[in-house]
């Protein structure tokens, strides 16, 4: 390993001194425990942290915002080289795959370049122009000019389903940052040394750069010490989390009951429910249920675009049913992301197979290895699913339900649906507007909808929406992938009656930085 | 009067038929009831207009944007059309004088009308474009669409200060139905014969455009009862309120303990810091004590964006003082908009008196009438301004707290302040620049910056920012005037691989609408 992990939070430039422990990280696949042992920040350097972030803002928030993409790419850069650390220490600590990890590291970078480039060309800041008129009756208008604005240092909780691509330097601290927000990072407990070894990564490139020394701190410690300590601190100014329902809507709490409350992204529970309208059944009921048992067990279910939850019109579906069972009663056992995941996964299939209503279509047969799952799939009537709310629950993992009913009755069923990130719809072109009352009814409770195709793979760009009426997220308008996911750390200030000078760039009369302004 | 006012609650097309009183309009200055008593809206019509927006929302919201331009067109013409009833009753109800009640009737078109405008051009929904790389390694790229969409059913209430600017067809109102949002009215006590004169303005253009019934409700009864049942209902998907903090974080903890919780826009308490720079002093004391004091009375104060604090740099400001001294000892008194505000300014002014490190500037000697109000301005020392949080609470009304320190000391209250919709500087181009610590500190508490103005006068444009941190607005990402307005009530949804003639108009790929888009 280049890097060598020492288990000490980042305050800014320095390391923690504190001695307390917070545990170590566990390899998923075999139980043992994996050095270093990972030490609590002391509530002095998480103040400390908390100043650093409060004297950086200023500085960092007002860079030019091709300096702040400068900074952006050398952390990519950073990254980059440390990818041969992460390949070895990742699967140790999430029992992820060496491509996976690869693949996330690449995103990662990827997004961070994403940000980059929308600061270099600079119009996301949604400038806007309105000039005097003196000679104007009854009032004369006065010059005003807005453009977006970082709130302040912004919380990020890193996601044990994404060590990379939703941690330390994931999408919330790359939009962040982007936004011109220093970032607070609480580590995951899962993947301590991933953690440490993207820390190492962000602080030289913060340093290479000349970057003010509180613009990131990574604090170990755990959520719900640590963590809520930093979202209660009057510094914070806004929350990005990815993570459990319960664990997410604690930070809602949390941040609603500050004397000053602030926004907090989270994204937290969502069973992406799919419907197969009689259309697309009629073209091959096996293709289809090969191709939804691929993404139903991708990652082994451990995504937040898993799809959970599927509509099949009744009087159809015997032969997808017979061919999903058959798939899943082989399916390999995978290793989960950690424990607690894994036992959750196990306890809520229990649970759902106890309910009489519900039936066992299958579960996998394979035996199963160290802190592994397999897939398992249950089926229920409408009649039943409407009767009981519990069965909207996330199993987060390679488990679904399957309900059955009359297309009307399934349309009825998606209205009382709570919020999801996506809802898919398989059919024809005719059905989209034979349906359009369905294809309403999942446009109103879902962030992205699909034609014909599965949720899982979240293409990092402009259009994506990543986000949807809670629980998906905490708030429905924001998205947390693409470069969306800026604007959930910005708000509009507006300029009136300012010398030109005086004025950002942005909003300056001879539009130096030649961005698209409204005007 | 051409309207007859009938004292009932508009439940979409119908009225109500409630029989329960919840009060009478009383006139300010007299303390004379206004005929007709209002009768509350029933639970059961509570329950149908409920039902009624829920199902018009997807027929509302899926009118093309020029259809409810049309509609918002509509609504300004019928209110014209009753003018002169608004300047009858709208001065019974509010003390506010006639050319106010013109001034404020033009501005409350013509906010309907900028509305029309943007959803005419279209470009506003921020429409993405990523096509499908088919070919794309390691895995093709999926077309992927996304725009802005309406939340779903909104509930407005009305605002004591703008019975018609932001009240029944106010600018939350004109936002909400612009983005494609059912409204729900909860009409204010204050001025229920204005509600009701142009509910029915509204509900006339509604029928004339042939809208779905639910587009719009007015619902008597007040915001504690009939307001709080709206707010949790779950056919609500958000909340704009201007008012007091307490009524404002009231609402805010109702949606908060929603089983889904719902943003709230409820923009609520500001005392708009002006900073008085030595360069500004050295100009003119008593030009700028003219001035001040005319910002200070502008409607009684009773504005959002009244000045009611100033920083006054030590050594300087002996002749500003003198200067609004003699002018508010003559001040003229006032009638508040009702007799609560009254009180409460009454109530404010006097506690402010009775703390020992407060010193009363002067308090106009006007003998007062029923329901009036005078100018009131205090001074405390910096040192003893920052002891004491209460000091900046929002006394509203014309009454103002002058802070004495050196500029680094003002520079160090301002980084202790609330959030603040707008933020004053007064000074010279050269001291933008030496205090720039300054500057930076007010940028970061508000949302407006006023270089050598004062705050009232909030210009209808698409610069606008009428918002700011907590408690400014419950969520200062958002403006409640100007065209930025319409955000609030948006989300946006991505479709994934969809036909082209089943996405909306606006992403479909021969851009029919000729929108600007990003692609």
């Amino acid at each position: 390993m280049i890097t060598t992990l020492t288990g000490t939070s980042f305050i800014g430039y320095s390391r923690s001194t504190g001695t307390q422990p917070c545990g170590q990280a566990v390899n998923p696949a075999t139980g043992e425990a994996l050095a270093p042992v990972y030490l609590s920040a002391t509530s002095e350097e998480v103040e400390q942290a908390m100043a650093l972030a409060a004297a950086a803002f200023p500085v960092y928030s007002n860079l030019p915002g091709k300096t702040r993409a400068a900074f952006l790419r050398k952390i990519a850069e950073k990254i980059e080289a440390v990818v041969e650390d992460i390949v070895i220490r990742g699967p140790q600590e999430t029992a992820l795959p060496e491509p996976r990890m690869r693949g996330e590291t690449g995103r990662t970078v990827g997004q961070l370049r994403m940000f980059a480039t929308l600061l270099e060309e600079g119009s996301w800041v949604d400038a806007r122009i309105e000039r005097a008129q003196l000679d104007r009756q009854p009032i004369p208008k006065v010059d005003l000019r807005s453009m977006l604005r970082p709130l302040g240092p912004v919380a990020v909780f890193c996601a044990s389903n994404f060590p990379l691509a939703f941690s330390v330097a994931g999408g919330d601290t790359a939009s962040a940052l982007a936004a011109g927000c220093p970032v607070v990072v609480i580590a995951h407990s899962s993947h301590p040394g991933c953690a440490e070894i993207i820390a190492n990564a962000v602080i030289a490139a913060a340093k290479e750069c000349d970057m003010p020394e509180g613009v990131f701190s990574v604090l170990y410690g755990g959520g719900r010490m640590v963590g809520q300590a930093v979202v209660k601190h009057p510094v914070i100014q806004a929350v990005g989390f990815t993570g459990s329902r319960a664990a997410g809507t604690a930070l809602m709490d949390t941040a609603a009951k500050r004397p000053q409350p602030i926004p907090v992204y989270a994204e937290m529970s969502s069973i992406n429910p799919i419907v197969f309208l009689p259309g697309a059944l009629a073209k091959g009921e096996t293709a289809l249920a090969e191709a939804y048992y691929g993404s139903l067990t991708l990652g082994a279910g451990q995504f937040c675009t898993n799809p959970g939850l599927v509509f099949l019109p009744e009087g159809q579906g015997d032969e997808f049913l017979a061919k999903l069972k058959s798939l899943v009663e082989v399916g390999s056992p995978s290793t989960m992301l950690n424990a607690s995941i894994c036992k959750a996964f196990a306890d809520a299939t229990e649970s759902l197979s106890n309910i009489s209503e519900v039936n066992v279509l299958a579960r996998s047969s394979a035996e199963k290895g160290h802190g592994q799952c397999a897939p398992s799939v249950f089926t229920v009537s409408v009649e039943d699913f409407l009767k009981n709310e519990h069965l909207q629950s996330e199993m987060f993992g390679p488990g679904a339900l399957i309900v059955r009913g009359s297309v009307a009755q399934i349309e009825a069923a998606i209205a009382k649906l709570e919020g999801q990130l996506t809802a898919s719809l398989h059919g024809t072109v005719e059905e989209l507007t034979q349906y359009s009352g369905l294809v309403n009814a999942l446009q109103q409770r879902a962030g992205r909808l699909i034609f014909n195709g599965f949720p899982t793979g979240v293409e990092v760009c402009n259009s994506m929406v990543h986000g949807g009426p809670f629980p998906a997220t905490s708030d429905g308008r924001s998205s947390s992938v693409g470069t969306m996911a800026i604007y959930r750390f910005c708000r509009a200030i507006a300029w009136q009656s300012f010398p030109d000078a005086a004025l950002p760039l942005e909003l300056q009369e001879g539009n130096p930085l030649g961005i698209r302004r409204m005007e």
